[in-house]
């Protein structure tokens, strides 16, 4: 047991070692925070607005992973304030300090900036985004102004934790479950920290996450006052909000794919389930082999991104993928598994199909027998078809309509709910690949090379012979 | 209304006229009961034996159809007989008075014989039955002890109804529901005959079929005690047994087959629904062009016909073709519709195939994720196989073991449940034939020839040119 645990201390110590952000990484994160931090608060005198910047996020709790860090700084200002003129006043006020800037916007408007650091030898990002300072996380007035009471809460309880949020992080990016945004629906930052808090380190994390239960609900201050739909895998209550569940947009796929990996690695750790899989992608060729071995057909729907940001769209191609697989099957034929992705200006619905082709007839089933009025009207309606009686129902043999799921897509794409933007592009024209004609644009030799890998043990654990 | 009425008892007369015995024919039939009676019980006296003949049947009530006689001679022996000294002198008595004769069994032995006439010029064949003489049919023996009851009842209520009858049965000869053995499952003579009692005449039976409900229940008497299981689509209690269904073998597609008929020969009376349609055989060419057209692919069971009789066999195939049809669609595969049938020495199951080939990979789903201990297990046991999350449980990809239906009858048949006799044939040897590979022996062209046109309404009322 001491063997096993030392050496699992060492590959964590290994880890560690390279996903810490080193001293002068660090100096550097620090020199342009306070850099930006005071020219904002010095501008703000100057402008003769009552407001002050503090620093927010993984780079003010030092839970950046090497090379990555973002810098967010939050603009607070008075919450008798009106919103119109914290908008206007906050962003003038960002833009002024700026190198350079991008507006941006997610639930709110934001200035993406541009600095070099006091040396001028450097560019660095961050992001300034103006809130409201509450005095009460329950008395915010939007999303952004609970940010600096997440802040508080964490800076106050994460000195000496810093290294298990790390390795929680680099360990969910490896699973693709890193990050709250709906292309993923991972664990967010600020998530991570907190199960850290909750368990103290990232192995007793894990070896709890193992034993999870659908639903799971964690409530670090025990004052939780927000209650379950019965839909959400994981309830983590946010300590600053206690009617808000923090992992509200985990997916049942992120939540069971962490639980998974938490038992894999306890029972063989590695260094492995650190380092995001760089597999080679999938030339065309070896994906129209893939295809042929399986004996399955894909068709893609394909057609312009939507102009709109990823949290937009993503959940729009989810409800365009439910809707045409309803439409596919509901037509008889079967969906294997499905995805959906955007790749450069072009997104897609992808389907693979066991069965995509059927015979030119199908039965459409009429009313019992007994049903004098609907037998009769289904007699007449169907006058030329040939009739048959199962069980107690009419039963007329009609020509199917699509024999193909590329024919019927063609035709009855535009009858699916595919969310507005989505529906507006696809309006403007879309096609229709089988296998043998979608192109290999963009990145989609790594988008096929996921899609047919699933989740699985590192490498080390399986020898590559063995994996189909 | 009077006008349409006149027409539709045109149309009758013409039936009966065409349907009904004539004079000579029933003379004929008369002498030939009457010669068999008095032989049964002259031999009887000689042989001492307590026991008298009686006629009974569609010859005993003037409810045959020309040239359709069979005569059924029921002789009646004292009820303390012992069952076994019955059998033996019953069917001692029989032979000995016959011409010629076989040996038959339904649910009991009897005497299938043949006579010449008074003048020796005309063999007859006739059923001899023995039965108990029981006082009151509630304390019959075994069922043949009712018959002599049934026909008791039935020839007091008769008289002026037979020509009803005759059209009632013919009627249902044309619609292929005439006869309540395991093959066909439809109406038997005596239920006819119930039927026309109860409403009083061909018509108004037609009128009140056409609005009937599921689970319609007759009874005449007003004194049933039987209790439907929910199930029969008809129940008609037998007037000199209340405990008993007469309609229990009635299918639900021949009393639907009824109801449907009656409302379409009412809404248009033609001779057309008197005539037993005679369509020449499909060819095979003809078959392999309307499958082609279909699109579709049928695959056959064929194996040597057990040897019993068709009441016991019957039973049997349905079940095979259940159990066979759930088999396929375990598998992935698609069945359209399913038939079985008997022709000469072969029996088979029929399948016609919407969806007969898959892909070579399938999915195998496995426990949610947070069941840990089956969790472990399935990922050791699926640890070769790629592995995914869908909702919450996991998915291991595995390899399809039969991809068309043809290898999955041809290893897994045996495991279905056939019935006794059907299982022996099968066990003793069967082939698996597809489309292009099935041969036209016997009559299957004709079984093909009805399985593609189902049921519809008689020539006169839809052109040819609009059927398809």
């Amino acid at each position: 047991m001491k063997n096993e645990n030392e050496e699992l201390q060492r590959i964590l110590n290994e880890v560690i070692e390279q996903i810490r952000p080193d001293e002068e990484e660090r100096k550097r994160v620090k020199a342009i925070t306070e850099l930006i931090i005071a020219r904002i608060n010095k501008r703000a005198a100057e402008m003769g607005i009552e407001a002050h910047a503090i620093s927010v996020g993984s780079t003010a709790r030092n839970t950046w992973i090497r090379g990555e860090a973002d810098i967010d700084i939050f603009i607070m200002f008075p919450v008798d304030m009106p919103e119109e003129e914290l908008k206007e006043k906050g962003l003038a006020l960002a833009k002024s300090i700026a190198d350079r800037y991008e507006e941006r916007y997610a639930s709110h408007p934001y200035i993406h900036a541009y600095f070099s650091d006091a040396k001028g030898r450097r560019q660095h990002e961050a992001d300034l985004v103006p809130c409201f300072s509450v005095k009460d996380a329950s008395l915010l007035k939007s999303a952004v102004d609970r940010t600096p009471f997440h802040n508080h809460y964490i800076m106050k309880r994460m000195a000496g934790l810093e290294d298990d949020v790390l390795l929680l992080k680099q360990f969910m990016k490896y699973l693709g479950i890193y990050g709250s945004e709906q292309r993923r629906k991972g664990f967010a930052g600020y998530l991570c920290e907190l199960l850290i808090l909750k368990y103290s380190s990232f192995v007793a994390l894990l070896r709890n996450a193992s034993q999870w239960s659908y639903g799971e609900r964690i409530d670090l201050e025990g004052r939780g006052t927000y209650e379950a739909e019965g839909t959400e895998p994981l309830i983590v209550i946010d300590p600053v909000d206690p009617r808000r569940n923090v992992a509200a947009a985990v997916s049942a796929y992120s939540f069971c794919r962490l639980i998974d990996a938490a038992r894999d690695f306890l029972a063989k750790p590695s260094k492995e389930f650190f380092v995001p899989r760089k597999e080679p992608p999938l030339s065309e060729a070896e994906f129209k082999q893939r295809v042929e071995a399986r004996g399955t057909e894909f068709v893609m729907v394909l057609f312009d991104a939507p102009d709109v940001v990823e949290d937009i769209l993503f959940p729009q191609l989810r409800k365009a993928e439910a809707s045409v697989t309803t439409l596919i099957e509901r037509h008889g034929f079967k969906v294997y598994r499905s995805d959906v992705s955007v790749e450069g200006a072009k997104a897609f619905l992808l389907f693979e199909l066991l069965v995509w082709r059927l015979p030119r007839i199908k039965k459409h089933e009429g009313p019992p027998v007994t049903a004098k009025y609907y037998s009769e009207q289904f007699k007449s309606k169907y006058s030329t078809s040939p009739l048959f009686i199962e069980n107690d129902r009419y039963v007329a043999e009609v020509e199917r309509k699509y024999t193909d799921v590329i024919s019927l897509l063609k035709n009855e794409l535009r009858t699916c709910s595919l969310g507005k933007n989505v529906a507006e592009s696809i309006e403007r024209g879309y096609e229709v690949l089988r296998t043998e004609d979608i192109p290999f644009f963009g990145d989609l030799g790594s988008f096929f090379q996921e899609y047919f890998r699933g989740i699985y043990a590192p490498r080390e654990q399986i020898p590559r012979s063995q994996r189909t």
